[in-house]
């Protein structure tokens, strides 16, 4: 587990990294915003200076340990408790999304991130408070939550692009009657949607408690940004309603067109055999061994029922085409 | 990028034009209403003058520039924000909706549009205020919106009728049996109902929070007007499902009417052979080489085979007949 | 055009049919009631005197002149306005429902109507006023807007029991296996629902909108008809869903049965070719012209080789029997 | 049409019968409760007595006479009007659910049933009050209509379980391969849940209007009794929808196993004519008559080619076996 | 049946068990907490002891008996009522999931649970008292409540993990062609999730009306941990949705892998038929007896004929690798 904590305030900011919380906790920037960062969260038992430190509820502490704690938010005397998940897909074919838990707690001067291990780096938030780029120094605490929370909200749009070029990619396949072994591959990309909705829907219900009027711990020169996050999160989630009804769409196509050609398939052979059928039984006609047929001695009979097939051949074919069967 | 500015008030009206806004801001009308068009919008430095003048929120600067932004409405302190999208769809076949963001600002005695270069023209807006046509100019800032917003949803509708004619055509075709082609071309036009859903569906509930008792921004004399478009964002919402329901009908009529058609093919074949099949074990029967085979020395055995065999091919066709399989 | 105005109240009632409204305006019965039809409306300009009398909205003009507006109720402030359609279904069995507009204004002591020229005439009701059968004399002018809506509500129940008709037939030709076009028919009666719903579907809103608490527009005393209009309504879009619902029951147990037959036929020929194949493949063993095949000189041979076929052809028989296919 | 009257308080009981209701409207029991119970209602004019002495309003007279009434609560003035269905559903496998309109006015003192000819009789419910069995004599005649209305909902439950038994069955038979005729089977049951679910649903809602906060009409004490009752609607209603669920998962699970026979019929048939035709060939081979063809002289040819025909059949066989074709 | 008692408090806590219910009610502690078991409840005469004390309403006694009752939570004047179910689901693969009743009554200072025979023994929680370990001695009746639920919740997600480890079997199974059978083994699945649904989802509406504001009997304090316990019940919740959604996922990819390995024997065998279908027809002709075919006398014919033969069949053989038929 590692630790790091970074104060900062509009005239300064500075990072501090330990491998214990108790050494880091001395520097909260009591008069400006303190952010503490606990990075790969195991152990409950490190975060007892912390959790004593903020009077943090012995249920918040059970959900930040459990990374398969469904994302919520939830509102606590001192605190603002939020849960969520990262979802990131690499670029291969058959990639699955690799998904993070991240917990923050917000107070008034104080933000606590907890991720796991293979989570997001939030380097990018850091160097733009140590170097003051942007806005964010001069903002407060919850300001830093918005922006942390952008960023994870920010993963799912990339992952659904990703796994958008995928479905792309199938839409093409689809209509190409020689796969067949598409529909296993399209029921893994439903699961990995499933999954990323699965992350994404209870997220939007938790921002909607964070606002007025449910909430008021948000300040409300912060709820325009906050709005804006519901509202890439509410993009999000029919981001991947809209992927689900192509993927049946891309389902229905590439089943219709795997019977389409099995049906072609089918028509041919037997049209073959419809054909040869006819004549087969002609020919076995004279092979009979009667004592008496007359057709048998007649000098000509020969080339006859060769015509006589070949003219049942072309009506046959003239038939199934004026039918459209062939 | 283009800017304009039409200002107004019952008693006259002028435009001016101009490459940046600076030129254009004095000739705001105070006493009026004013009407600032930007139109083909990228890059959003050339807008600081505008919003440093109206005090345009930061988040909304960025809902502007991003064509990607779904419908949707915000109040702000000074000024309310609606982002929506046009819809057009050319008459031919197989073309993609071609869909234009316009962004809209309004303020007490401003209206501010922002559109992308490809988007509809308000000409004809423009033509009723200089040349005092209609009650526009003796109209606040807010029936101004409600002729914008009003020419934007024609938009859906001119669209609709187009998918509606495409629709029609593809029902006569959906019976037709030869046409094995008809389930691609369908669920692209699913994926055009899709997509016009997704740019109506939001605009509805965007409506709704400008009207009281969500919002009172309003003219409460102009809420007929509002209350007839979203009457009208409704009934294209409807239009959109209904023809979705014909779609999925379409579909299953063109599958049942493909897979029916196989099936007599199918039928057809299958009842030559089986016809046949019979008859060729006849002949072989008379084919044998046995030494002791009374028959083949009977004089008249020949034409009793025949014979024989036409019985059986007619019994076989009555059987096939009463049945109804043929 | 044409124009009828209906004055009465408890004492008397008379009416006046003219060609242009101007005419008939002076005969308002300014004590007590009256009604104002107009049929077959078609050129707003010659609404002016009505519109200009009564102070009707622009949009309310636009929605009468309309025919494609969909079902809804406005309450303005001086009037109230509801349009909505009525829908008939000839008993024919290919017979598409007719749809025709009513809209109506009610103020505090007038009723206007419009009706497209195909409409349903009002004769009834206006029979009753003439002659003071029932109560209408005694009441005010809702409850006229309540007889006039209660006889086009009851338009949809006789149109819904028509299409149940045919649909009664169609469940009991969905079992006759050898009726294949049945598909189409049904999706016929499928759209039909739709449109009939689509009528039906937005009145019960609007009907929701007159009544407390949303609005107190209507006499106290007079809610318990328009709540039974209000349950009519119900009860109709429940019956179209009903509908719906056995349609699509008769549509699976019409596939079922169309696949059913396709297999048995399929089945039966398929049972021909297999018991005949192996009969002809043994007479094709003993065509074979060897010089040493020693079954050929033997005298039984013939009898024998009839006798093993015809064995195979019970022993397939009797295994096919067993195993249930045939 | 049969009348009766039953007055009842903590001390006494009596009943009266009488054919009609002038002779029986003295018998009202002033001081205690009352209960006139109307069986087989066809004509509104018998009712006029009972109509006046209560004040009952037209519409509900109209309710009361129409047995196809949509079930529904109403309160008026001086009384409540419930209207509801019982249903029953005979044991034998065939059986359509019968159903009978009950119409119910509560006042402060007196509960009126109506009921058609078919209907429940509620003969437990008159001895328990005849015989001072239960509480139902101590309590108020909203305890009544909670008695009468337990009684038919408790009709809905062994209808319910009969049908119960019915889908047992036919989940057992849908995995029988040979039963064929089960779609139209089950698309029966289907309608009769249909048709349950109509008579059951729009109680729930009834029974919702009863209760407080939309009513204050049942005495607060009450209260649990009809939540009860309440509770056990719902139950119904869940126990309809499971019922459906299970119905189309027999459907799907029928479905499959006949295509699947159809699927295992066809395999075997085929490959019994896969075996032969190449056998057929074979022996085709060797009955042409051509001059020059060496085997036909040699001694040993025929039992070659058999040895080699059932090499090819073994071959064959074991080929499709390896690939779990057979 | 089993009673049994246990008080405790900060300070000590003592279990008692007996045979009746009278034995054990002086044992009540009424300074402290006190918790009431009662397993096995059939009997509901041997309540009659307990009913009095606490005032238990005739209703709930009904409900407690009931062991078919709908979870659901009632609120009387000086208790609560909350009725739910455990699911168990032992591992082996066709089990079916064990369901038995649990029944709690909470007062202000005393919880009294019954419970069938086959449940869930409380053994822990008792341990958790008796030995003072946790909280538990310190909190009030509302905490033991607590403990009591969420012991049940744990159930549930015991069986939906022993369901996921089942269904992802089924998940390897589908692809696996050779596997007919999933189809009845995948509905019975379906069953399960319906019944554990069926016991879940009522609780989640229960637990909403426990907590404010529709009801103020918990504790604040103890909020959170009701809130958690609702977390908890809605993931169960949306797992078993989950599963459904992987359940006919996998449907579907079996459907489609059996209907694919179906057309590939269709196909090879059809293939083989058309192959030697033609070749039969050629040597057919050959078989002829006519006086006159020059061929048969030519030395060279046989081989010639066999060289044809080839040819067509590698023809074919490259026709069909073309197409991507074999």
């Amino acid at each position: 587990m590692e630790f790091s904590i970074i104060g900062y305030d509009p005239i300064g900011a500075w990072l501090k990294t330990a491998d214990t919380m108790e050494e880091l906790l001395p520097y909260r920037n009591t008069g400006g915003i303190t952010w503490i960062q606990v990075k790969d969260v195991r152990d409950g038992n490190l975060l007892t200076p912390l959790i004593d430190c903020f009077g943090i509820h012995p249920l918040t502490v059970e959900d930040i340990l459990d990374t398969q704690q469904r994302p919520k938010a939830e509102e606590f005397d001192t605190y603002l408790f939020i849960t969520f998940k990262e979802a990131r897909l690499r670029d291969e074919a058959d990639a699955e999304p690799e998904v993070a838990q991240i917990s923050l707690i917000l107070t008034k001067d104080t933000v606590i991130t907890f991720q796991q291990s293979s989570g997001i780096s939030f380097d990018g938030i850091r160097r733009r408070i140590l170097n003051n780029i942007g806005r964010t120094r001069r903002m407060g605490a919850d300001y830093l939550a918005y922006l942390l929370m952008d960023t994870v909200v920010d993963t799912y749009f990339s992952a659904l692009d990703t796994l958008g070029g995928r479905l792309e990619d199938f839409e093409d396949r689809a209509l190409d009657e020689n796969d067949a072994a598409l529909i296993p591959d399209l029921q893994r990309i439903k699961q990995i949607l499933l999954k990323i909705r699965r992350i994404i829907w209870p997220l939007r219900e938790s921002l909607t408690t964070l606002l007025p009027p449910d909430s008021d711990l948000i300040n409300p020169e912060l709820e325009p940004f906050f709005k804006d996050l519901q509202d890439n999160v509410m993009q999000a989630v029919e981001t991947v309603e809209n992927y689900r009804e192509i993927l049946s769409g891309v389902m229905e196509v590439n089943l219709s067109a795997l019977s389409n050609r099995m049906n072609k398939v089918m028509k041919v052979l037997t049209i073959i055999s419809t054909i040869f059928i006819p004549l087969t039984f002609i020919v076995g006609v004279y092979g009979m061994n009667f004592a008496f047929m007359p057709e048998l001695g007649y000098p000509y009979a020969y080339p006859i029922v060769w015509g006589v097939m070949i003219l049942i051949v072309a009506g046959m074919l003239i038939f199934f085409k004026r039918r459209h069967w062939i």
